[in-house]
């Protein structure tokens, strides 16, 4: 097991191993009163993994409720969220209580926006059952719904008590679902870490999950501890994101984040690259590796799309948008980009 | 003009004096980036003030959009709160933009909750127009939103850039709304300031408008700098509320907050008296001075009606609630109650 302490305004652990699942009460109790514990997950995850969940918590101690809404991110919205609100005020759930979060992103997301904001904020558990969330969304305490006009326009910085990364349960992830999350893997290495890049490049899809996964939480701890509320560093991690959600948005979000993630990595590298920042070989890696993990690196979106929602992003700031682009593998830069050079920049990486 | 500074997790001044609102512009300037400024408002308070606001924004620099809603606690609910931050991501809102709370608890709490959570925060800055909102609900960074089992069980701990009192919107505070603020000046005498309480028994309403205020101020602004997040002595801003809380509820809200706090705190202040915690004489003067101020002492609720919603006020944590009950004029104690025990006292002080 990997132990990876993260020092934000609150210090919690994220623990990531195979069978931590079957621990799960003893681990939320050394962290948690006992009390009441709502577990809040999604029609695809609680039929895997709700009832061992629940068992381990009762032999814990714990009172437990179960709250399960139907998968995906249609779910991520104000609805949902309301209803896991009435949920909890209809069980009397109290400070003294907690949430956890068993599923992907969506459940993660939600369950911590709940958790941030009933009483002001209790107690909540991160259990992420899918690469991408263990990798990324479930460190970090960024929290959020949808709005009809964008993705994660409402939430709060909330930390969890406890990510806890059952490495097991990405053998129920379908494969397509894992190569979403690999995305965000390939992220970090082009971001931080030329090493991890070049070990994803040599064992590809079978990279070894426990320590790829323990370093890519490193990498999002040490920049989250910079940048807790997301003012700088923690600007980065929107590598491939800013066009990213334009592929998303522009699809009607039939591409999913990953392969809009990897969509968008690969149209600011190809940008890069055209302007001298980043080396046409650096490009190629990119390229590559994204294609190597069965991701896609092109789109049908026009350019003109793919800008309209970049604007709509709540990314932008003032009249311009930060840009994360790659100059070589490990090193990225934020740019300030004034919105009206954005377009022309996307249609040169299309 | 009193000028209050506040050091919560981010440092903000509280001001307070008369024309206040004419330099509203200014104000903001001071504390925000130029961008646009959203007003949020009711249905009572807009005809008053919402032009001259307004104008006071754009002389400033300010683009300015108005967001008004029916006055009443009745709109303090999920419904408002989704329907401003809709108007926020249709507007583009981002977060160089910034709130103004224009208007009482309703509005402030409200306001504050949608800039809490909006892009996980944006600037917002209270501008508080009924006494109560000037001496307890502006000050402190608690924001929230009733559920239908409960007042407040959804918010955030959001500290506003600033809190601007005009005591002259207070003359044209209905009468009867003024004395339900009048109920929380007499709560901070019997906690914390034996000096102002003698004050206010001496003046009865015609109490110095700003001494008074900015002394609330200055004894909410302790409590809340030694704790922001409401773990410990922020508790005792609760004298008056469990049981207070239940007579609202109880009167399905027809007795107002004021007045349901002023009563709460007399049947605990009997209870006291009965119970040796207080003397007699303390006892008559807290009846006394909220007779003085046009306020009830006693309510037709039952003693199980006033159980029941004591017990499912937030307040309470595994098992006890927190009763805060007066020992002698400007000192009170917190003392943690098991809940089968809080019946008999309220039977007590009915």
């Amino acid at each position: 097991m990997n132990i990876i302490p993260v020092n934000t305004s609150t210090a919690y652990e994220v623990k990531i191993g195979t069978s931590l699942l079957s621990c799960l009460g003893r681990e939320v109790a050394a962290v948690t009163k006992f009390g009441t514990a709502v577990l809040v997950s999604d029609t695809n995850v609680w039929p895997l993994y709700g009832k061992n969940a629940e068992e381990s918590l009762q032999i814990a101690g714990f009172h437990v409720h179960s709250f399960v809404f139907p998968s995906g991110e249609a779910s991520k919205n104000a609805e949902t969220y309301l209803k896991i609100l009435h949920f909890l005020a209809e069980n009397h759930i109290s400070r003294s209580d907690c949430l956890i979060a068993l599923g992907g992103g969506v459940v993660g997301d939600l369950t911590g926006f709940a958790a941030a904001t009933y009483l002001r904020g209790i107690p909540y558990i991160q259990v992420p059952t899918s690469l991408l969330a263990m990798v990324d969304s479930s460190v970090g305490g960024k929290t959020a719904i949808d709005l009809p006009n964008g993705k994660n326009l409402v939430g709060a910085f909330y930390q969890p008590k406890l990510v806890l990364c059952d490495t097991d349960t990405l053998s129920s992830l379908p494969e397509d679902i894992f190569r979403d999350g690999c995305a965000e893997v390939i992220k970090y290495g082009i971001l931080y870490d030329a090493q991890l890049f070049a070990a994803l490049e040599k064992d590809g899809l079978d990279f070894e999950r426990e320590a790829v996964i323990a370093r890519c939480v490193e990498l999002k701890r040490d920049v989250v501890s910079r940048d807790e509320f997301d003012t700088g560093a923690r600007m980065k991690l929107n590598l491939g994101h800013t066009i990213g959600h334009g592929v998303e948005a522009g699809s009607h979000f039939t591409v999913s984040h990953g392969k809009a993630v990897a969509i968008g990595t690969a149209i600011i590298s190809r940008t890069a690259a055209k302007h001298d920042i980043c080396s046409q070989e650096t490009c190629d890696r990119i390229q590559r590796i994204l294609v190597q993990f069965g991701l896609p690196i092109s789109t049908d979106c026009s350019p003109q799309v793919l800008f309209d929602t970049a604007l709509s992003d709540k990314k932008r700031s003032g009249g311009t948008v930060n840009l994360i682009i790659p100059r070589q593998i490990g090193d990225c830069i934020i740019r300030p980009t004034p919105i009206q050079e954005v377009k022309a920049l996307i249609e040169e990486g299309l």
